[in-house]
């Protein structure tokens, strides 16, 4: 069960990766394009190369579980390599986006091979410095469960996540999409308008900034090249999450007009309530990878917002 | 310069006056309409009563300094019974919004005597038993410089927030009610939007929630009624800057039709580091109340978002 891991791309995700696998006791080793941090990866004790044809040589040659984890624009030129030198090894990602990894997948053949996965998990820092074995520690890993899933490869993706300390939540890859759009990119667009609103204000109004403010602007903060990176790859998704809240918002400037806030209010303290309540939800026992209608199930538990905890077999 | 100190309203805010204003040694009291408010501060040691003619009465007898700490629909029928029982009391308020407060002041004759405040703190919570003397520490607590603002009672505002361990914020009634709109108002409204959109995905996307979307919907867990009364209080200014969020989003929209976020992340990045670097803004030394210029002096260094940490002749 516990195949090699090969991660292509040592940033902040991959790096932490490769660390966590390996702080797991699995055999890991890595690549990344840039020969300093695969040279710092080696310096940290790590097995890491700049070779990428080198790297997918030995992961076919060990039946390595492929883990794409570069940045989206890089995934269709790694694919590539990936076709060329090891179509065969069991294949994952963990780009902040799904749709569209898995498109390029089939546009290389890799479909039959290929599980979608994404943790729940970074920081505003990137590269290789910035990892850590345990950001994944308690975060939700999305593994996709989209029509035609291998379930052996499936398992091994399960299989990693765990490893890494995470619980795994099974989704299909638009819902991931369309989810992520709306509890991160969403969010970030708002935080960079709510900044811009403080600042045009001037001074007098960002000294009285208190509380609110604070934490409504707070991934404000983060580089306009990573924001960028994440909301451009799930535009799609973004734009249509992005019109619902500008109706929303320009219901709630009518409603203004009439100097009422009540309706937003109540509905959206309803909606925090339900956000707030949200771990209580149970967690998912009866799945066996590979039966029928095993991915319906999947899916259907997602959808209830239940998460995977263990592998089946690895119960009494 | 210390006169006693007479709190109308013993909530969350005029209640955590009446201690602070009490552990700083001023003599202070207070009233509450409701007699359980008013029995619980007397359980706790405070002088308050649900009498507001024998209230006013004393504040009358004693010249207190009379804070407005009812909610903004209640300050109307306050300020009757002040000008009835005690307009020569320097009067001051702790209402979220200056602007229609002014008003109702100058309705009932009590312009002369009247200088608007707000202390920018508070918490989720309200009620008497929610009060902290500590509240008011390190916060921003905007005092009044609109034209005409008589310098003793200023003077006497100023020394309040001063002793409940604030530091004071100069502004016009106008430019406060547009920065708490940018700054408190909007980012409530942002927050019960976000939370709403969080909500709509449906279990499994609440299940993927992660840090920004915590912090970006933290505030739509505060009481309805309690944003319904800021925000409707403040709704031309709220207007007028939601109007603007509305076409930053709706750019945003349109740059997003072209896959493009950049604009919106790169000035929504630099308006975030402009906010964090608000901090290193000097106090304010060199003022005078009742010099010739005073007031324009203090418009102007509340601009800059200066603050006084103490009443000029305290210094040396």
């Amino acid at each position: 069960m516990s195949v090699p891991v090969c991660v292509l791309g040592l940033g902040l995700i991959g790096g932490s990766l490769l660390r966590a696998a390996s702080a797991a006791g699995r055999t890991a080793y890595g690549y990344n394009r840039s020969g300093d941090a695969a040279a710092a990866a080696s310096a940290d004790g790590f097995e890491a190369s700049a070779d990428l044809g080198g790297v997918l040589a030995r992961a076919r040659a060990d039946g390595a579980l492929i883990v794409i984890a570069v940045p989206m624009p890089a995934v269709n030129s790694v694919l590539k390599a990936v076709a060329e030198h090891a179509p065969q090894c069991p294949l994952t990602d963990v780009v902040s986006v799904k749709e569209p990894v898995a498109a390029l997948a089939r546009k290389h053949g890799l479909d039959a091979r290929y599980v979608g996965g994404h943790p729940m998990a970074g920081t505003a820092e990137s590269g290789w410095a910035a990892g850590d074995a345990e950001l994944f520690r308690n975060a939700r890993w999305v593994v996709s469960v989209d029509s035609g899933r291998d379930p052996v490869v499936w398992k091994h993706v399960v299989r990693l996540a765990l490893d890494c300390g995470s619980v795994v939540v099974p989704a299909e890859s638009g819902e991931h999409d369309e989810a992520a759009a709306r509890i991160s990119h969403l969010p970030h667009l708002f935080a960079e308008t709510l900044a811009l609103a403080g600042a045009r204000g001037g001074d007098l109004t960002l000294a009285l900034a208190a509380g609110s403010f604070r934490d409504g602007t707070r991934v404000a903060g983060t580089a306009p090249a990573l924001v960028d990176a994440m909301c451009e790859a799930n535009a799609d998704a973004l734009r249509r999450v992005l019109d619902e809240a500008l109706q929303t918002l320009t219901a709630a400037r009518k409603a203004l007009a009439g100097d009422s806030t009540a309706e937003l209010t109540a509905a959206g303290f309803d909606a925090h309530q339900r956000y707030l309540r949200r771990g209580e939800k149970s967690a998912i026992t009866a799945v066996s990878p590979g039966a029928p209608g095993w991915l319906e199930e999947l899916r259907a538990a997602g959808r209830r917002g239940e998460a995977l905890l263990t592998l089946p077999e690895e119960r009494s």
